[in-house]
Parts: structure tokens; C-alpha cells; sequence
């Protein structure tokens, strides 16, 4: 079954956008979602690649664009109170979430929590309390976070070594895609995968 | 009867690739389209935006993503031996063919000369070239292209006064598109417009 590769972080916006539809989509060309939490800061730094906030014109567009994607896809959207944030934590939280066999449903609820509900996801407790709804130790979660921190490094690396510059990045083995407007193309080269 | 204002440079890969379709598609939501040429070179100087060469990771992705859309469209896509080049002759003879009533072929012509055929569209020898296949006086043409300094400038001027920060830039009245792979979101507006 043909995989397409997620990298994602929960500070940006087109990531959300794009969560909201990966897995159903994914299922409709018969391939299947792997989830790659990754700093999209750390792949600015590696690139010099710069967040859309950092050009005021485009700082201006952004809500209008995110919007008009929002209402398109059907899902809730609202700008965050705080924006940007550090992602750190709670993206080396998302490797304790892989380990616990829950990523998928911690990354729906981060992402929802932040871009629908408003919440300071750079704070532990709402980390931990994303986690507890989940039904699991949101607080032991929160703790094994830093274990991951060499884990969150390298897979950013691996997806910046594999040319990515932005969030979210999606593969289709080699093939690389930027954007949650490339989404598409991505699932086009999912469903010839899958016919060859 | 809707317009689609349509502001795009020559030089930009992404303005061609629109200008392959935006007359039908505006067409089949009844609308117009008012081609406005304008200097992306001028909207980067003055917004702070960069063009994607300009972060060498897009620079590695950018043939591959307009190819895929190249493909999609069934349109003709090679990367020009002269990559970036000047576009201010060219863009101010684009007014020069507005007084000629020939903006639209010229406009057409010009964006396969470059993104097609790989012609050096910097050299006025080429966009002389350019006009004496669409019937006009090409020599002439360009010779005039010095009286439009000023509207170019101007032109430009107002797409980073309304919000742009890139090309193609699009408004369908207020509403501003930035990009190829927005046009669907303007065509969706001009749809909207028609039906109010």
C-alpha cells in the first residue's frame, strides 16, 4: 500500500488545514498516512527559508487566505490569541504520543486546540490536558517529552536533507510536495502509485 | 459583468501558467478579464518579499512543482536558458501593445516566447520580434515602450498599495488572490459576483 509521509508542526496553519483531510483523502486513493512531526523553526534556520509572518504584506493576507481555505474545507478555523509560539515542546510531546500508539488522535487534538479553539498549546498544562483527553497520563506524556528531543532534531533534519523548506511537506517515497495546496498532486502520484 | 483583474510580470513562471487559462475560466463564470502588467521586481523592492530563487531549497523545488502544473494543464513548460532576467522593457512595451489594442496576444505571446520557447524576452530585439508576429510595427512598439515609464511605476504601485506581494496577484473588486494556485479561490468570487 502506497504511504504518504506528513511533516507537520503544530504552529503552522496550512499543516491544520491539511490534517483535517490527509487520512480521508489518503483512503480514497488507497495509500495510507505516515505522521512526521517535525520544527518547522528549525527548518527555517536550516534553509533561511522565513515564516509567512515575517513580510508584513503577507503577514496582512494570511487570515483572509487561511479563511477562505477554512470555509472551503468545512472546518473551524480562528486566529490563535498567541501567534506565533513555541512549538518545542509540544512536538517532542508528539513522539511520546507516537510511542503510546496515539499520534494520529494527538496531533487531530493539538492542531484543533490551537487553530479551532484558541488554546496556548506552548504551555504544558494545555499539552497535558490535550493529553488526558486522549485517556492518557497527560502529565507522564508531558514528562517523556524530553526524551525525544534528539528524535525531533534528526527527523527535521532527515525532512530538510530531503529538500523541504516549509510546513506542511508531504512524500510519496522520493517525490516531495509543499504545501497544503499541493496536496492534490501529492494524492494524484499516491493513486499512480498505486496502479503500477 | 464581473472583472478579474489579473496583475503578472513575464518573468514570473507562475503568471504564465495562469495566463494559460484565465481567459476561459473567466469566461465560464461570465466574467472579464483586465490584464494589468505591473513590475514584480518593484512589488519585491517594496514589500520585502523575495522571489523563490532567492532561498536555494525553493530554488531546487521550483521546476518540479511547475512541471507538475505544467503537466495538469496540458500546457507547453521549459525552464529558460536565462533565468531570472530583466522584464522592464518588456513589461512597459506591454503598455505600449494596451494603446495598440493588442495587450491580450501580446501578453500571450510574450509569456510562451519565455516559459515555452525559451526566448531571451530582455533583448528588445526579441520583443520587436514578438510584436511583428502579432502584426503590429515591432520596431515602433518597443521605441515607445520609453513613454511608459511611468504607468508601469504606477501600475505597480497600486498592486502593493491593495495588499500585493507577489504574481500573479488577482482582485476580483476588493478581494486580493496572490498566486497561480489561488485563481480557483477568484474564480469562486467572480462566480459569487455574477449571481448577486
Amino acid at each position: 500500500m502506497p504511504t504518504l509521509e506528513f511533516f507537520y508542526d503544530f504552529v503552522s496553519p496550512y499543516s491544520y488545514l491539511a490534517s483535517t483531510r490527509i487520512e480521508a483523502e489518503a483512503a480514497r486513493v488507497g495509500a495510507t498516512v505516515r505522521y512526521r512531526p517535525f520544527l518547522l523553526g528549525g527548518v527555517f534556520n536550516a534553509t533561511g527559508n522565513r515564516a509567512p509572518i515575517d513580510t508584513a504584506a503577507k503577514a496582512a493576507h494570511l487570515a483572509t487566505d487561511l479563511g477562505r481555505w477554512a470555509r472551503r474545507l468545512g472546518v473551524p478555523f480562528a486566529w490563535p490569541a498567541k501567534f506565533p509560539i513555541s512549538t518545542v515542546l509540544a512536538m517532542r510531546t508528539a513522539f511520546a504520543a507516537e510511542r503510546a500508539r496515539k499520534l494520529v488522535p494527538f496531533t487531530d487534538a493539538m492542531f484543533r486546540a490551537y487553530w479551532a479553539q484558541g488554546r496556548d498549546i506552548s504551555d504544558p498544562a494545555v499539552v497535558q490536558d490535550v493529553g488526558n483527553g486522549l485517556g492518557l497520563d497527560g502529565a507522564a506524556l508531558v514528562a517523556e517529552a524530553g526524551n525525544h528531543k534528539e528524535a525531533l532534531k534528526a527527523q527535521t533534519q532527515e525532512a530538510v536533507d530531503r529538500g523541504s523548506y516549509g510546513a506542511p511537506t508531504f512524500f510519496v517515497g522520493p517525490e516531495m510536495f509543499i504545501g497544503n495546496d499541493r496536496l492534490d498532486f501529492a494524492l494524484e502520484a499516491l493513486a499512480s502509485a498505486g496502479k503500477s
